[in-house]
């Protein structure tokens, strides 16, 4: 089984990728945590040219492609063989952060981004999404605050600099794909406390398990 | 006016980039050397994954991308802007590599080699390429000793150490391309002197120059 979370930054993603794994172990299943990118040694290498704020010269399809040699990397050492193992697989971030990103915020072609995906996942599709949704300026706030509380480094902070107006391209890029996709993606009000968030979360992930 | 230059290791095409750049700034002709990967600083990054042996695990569907994101990169930053601006670039490979390497040699689709070609391109196609032509084992011999002399460093030989057959499928490629593009190609005898091998390069390159 794969499950994605998506969502904007500061949305809380992390803080619930930890507490799904906690929920799953105490079930006794095994359970592997992995993001998009810099998840292999390679994609860390990626993953440092993607975020370095000195890559301001970056070009969006330039990093279209990034993003895609890190996911085909992630896929091919991580993800597959552990789906193969029986692993349940949780991924902060996957394809649809692209189309959100790239897609709906930068204005790649969506045509585009679909055919990459589909060299990329060769059919391969998470059996559920959580989308985390919050406005941007609730997520940035959290963002910056991890920031200057030491938790991440300034040198990952490009995303957070973009203006608001961004992410809530992103935002609404993640509804749409949302909206798109009913059966895959459930949309989690992440303006609620993280406890209500994590119940409702795992909430859902019981219920696919049972039903699968 | 974009020139291309192919071949396997060893054809000698970083000399006759020198020669090409000496003989048309002795005409008068502002010239702009580049190459593939890591022409630009993002590229340098992605080159530095791209060739080091370290990174035996790099999927070949993400070593595809990785030199989509930096030819992407390179086009945009560098390639493009200097064509504008009515300069001569001559690039040390550029997308016949990728169909050569990763298609013909490596086997990916190259349907799909084709698809990102058209993505990164958007149309463009060098004026001429020009093919260095040579048996893999006069080309590898020679980029060997190159490497012994100290020219490269032993961190850029990863390609070096791949089978003579693998190469032989590179020269297969290239000259399956080059049958399919006749206007655009011209297959150099690459076993002929440094200087024969020259003087074929300029006039080729001197007559291209004077029809157009």
């Amino acid at each position: 089984m794969l499950i994605t979370l998506e969502g904007i930054e500061g949305s809380g993603k992390s803080t619930q990728m930890k507490r799904i794994a906690a929920h799953l172990k105490s079930q006794g299943r095994r359970c592997v945590l992995t993001r998009e990118p810099g998840d292999t040694a390679i994609g860390k290498k990626i993953r440092a040219i993607l975020l370095d704020p000195e890559n301001g010269a970056l070009t969006s399809l330039s990093e279209l492609f990034l993003y895609a040699a890190d996911r085909a990397q992630h896929l091919g050492e991580r993800v597959i063989p552990s789906l193969a193992a029986g692993d349940i697989v949780v991924s902060d971030r996957f394809f649809d952060a692209t189309t959100a990103y790239q897609g709906y915020a930068r204005g790649l072609d969506l045509g585009v981004i679909e055919k990459i995906h589909d060299m990329v996942l060769k059919g391969l599709r998470p059996d559920l999404t959580l989308l985390l949704d919050l406005p941007p300026e609730r997520g940035l706030r959290r963002a910056l605050s991890a920031i200057e509380a030491g938790d991440r480094t300034v040198s990952e902070s490009r995303f957070e600099q973009e203006a608001l107006v961004f992410h809530e391209k992103v935002r609404q890029g993640y509804l749409a794909l949302a909206a798109g996709e009913p059966d895959r993606f459930v949309v989690i009000d992440a303006t609620a406390s993280v406890d209500e968030v994590t119940d409702e979360i795992l909430a859902t992930i019981d219920a696919r398990l049972t039903r699968k």
